[in-house]
């Protein structure tokens, strides 16, 4: 699977990825109140208003990016309906030929882990019948409970050719609190990516690894370390735009090849036209706004790593 | 809610809490073919015949327990349908006075932590109205992402009265490989520890806080040493049973008001009749067999507690 994004990133010219990450309050009101008309002030009124605003963000961006990254806890909030949006947009996205990771930040003992492999990357049994839950192509890892957490996870990425991004140095603020503490003279985050390249060995698909990290745009020197310890692993970088993770910054995550990372905005993009350089676009053109924060971005990652 | 828990362990003096984490190959065959021929063999008959099998559990040992603790991945490895059954389960356990936690181990920065928190123990607003999309009483929390992962569940226990439960040390065999990394002198699990007792501070209700941790039954050594770092966190301790935890490890678990600690059991519970001990219920009585095995495990631990 990684070698399709990697494919997908050159065909785009685009090492980005948006977030589809909806908050009701990033819904343009004309949207909602067709979704409330028709659904009600309700669960799946709300799910309905971002399913709506998803597909105009994907419609209007869909050429000129190789993948998308719906955060599930946005759809989760909603419940039921919120997840059927989830899954609906899932669906939508691969229909239109984006790779689809998962930001799903799942992790359990590997009993419960494969569950959650099985129902994401996976396909479970049914009696005579298979069935895959919500089918993405990637998704992300915690890595806290160890390698029997994890695994399962690979075995399934082996077996369906899928992919995983674990979490090794988030994007927050205090991911330092523990990720950072320092182990045998290391920082935990270098152990957990050393870990990634170990779990990605046996999953190579073609130069890259179909386990990949996660390492926040707002730690350039972590990156630039971590880009050193996992030089097979794809690098998921989340924090860009709205968090505060500049282009400059990222050009560390990406190896001499040009590949290796891929650059998620999610905020930046979606509700891009409430940022003053887009206000011209107004409500009605949130989706043509995205569309031009994207052409920008791709400008801004181009012009760093040309920079280099 | 941490003091509704104690209440209710007080009243059914049983600090046991029974996993509802349903494999289809725990179900009965009499439940499967039914769900089947009415659902066919799909997703949809996968999650009628769990939530059947719960029911007969459920109906078979309320009288007994405080608590139940649905693992989420086993429905959500059934897609939309599973998670359906899981939001069912959750709803009849509530209706039989038990008390949910959902075993989600969520997890992530500030705002995605608080669209989780939202979904599973608050509410979400919607134009006018405002809905609860799951409404488990207790969740798991993974911890990896520090504070500002955690705290909005904090923020909402608050708001709401309800509890987490932070994964400190967890029952599974590579859970050492980063919670017992050595830092500052200290294993990573304890830094955890100390970080629960700092979260929970503002979130006392009665003896006891809301925020609570998770901390295997597998590692007895390390449960000692965590009962006195966090005194005022209740324990909420898997891996007692099939993981191989046993009765006699578990009293270092608990305060010495007999308190502190609430002990899980899945697969040795819901799939008791697969047990030689239960293999006279058959699987026509697995509800009974699951009875019969809640009522061995009351014992078990309550020896250990007198045995003191």
């Amino acid at each position: 699977m990684i070698s399709k994004l990697i494919s997908e990133i050159k065909k785009k010219n685009a090492p980005i990825v948006v977030g589809l990450d909806p908050m009701l309050s990033y819904v343009p009101s004309h949207i909602q109140k067709k979704a409330f008309d028709e659904c009600g002030e309700t669960l799946e009124g709300a799910a309905e208003a971002i399913w709506r605003y998803n597909k105009g963000i994907v419609d209007a961006v869909y050429d000129l990016i190789p993948a998308v990254k719906p955060q599930i806890a946005m759809y989760e909030q909603f419940g039921i309906p919120g997840l059927q949006a989830f899954h609906r947009t899932v669906e939508y996205c691969k229909s239109k030929g984006l790779i689809v990771i998962g930001d799903i930040k799942r992790g359990d003992i590997g009993s419960t882990s494969q569950a959650y492999a099985v129902g994401h990357i996976g396909k479970v049994q049914v009696g005579s019948k298979v069935y895959a839950g919500f089918d993405e192509d990637f998704v992300t890892v915690n890595p806290y409970l160890g390698s029997d957490g994890v695994k399962p996870f690979v075995d399934i990425c082996r077996q369906n050719d899928k992919g995983i991004f674990v979490l090794v140095k988030t994007s927050n603020p205090s991911s330092g609190e523990f990720q950072d503490r320092i182990v045998d003279g290391k920082p935990l985050y270098e152990l957990v990516g050393e870990k990634v390249v170990e779990w990605g060995a046996d999953c190579l698909d073609g130069d890259y690894s179909n386990v990949g990290a996660v390492v926040g745009a707002t730690y350039p020197e972590q990156g630039k370390l971590l880009r050193k310890v996992m030089p097979k692993a794809f690098i998921l970088v989340p924090g860009y735009g709205a968090q505060g993770g500049k282009g400059a910054d990222l050009a560390y995550f990406f190896n001499e090849d040009g590949l290796g990372a891929i650059i998620n905005s999610s905020r930046g993009i979606i509700a891009a036209y409430k940022q003053e350089s887009y206000a011209n676009y107004g409500e009605e053109g949130y989706a043509d706004a995205s569309r031009a924060a994207v052409l920008a971005m791709k400008e801004d990652i181009q012009s760093a790593l040309d920079a280099r």
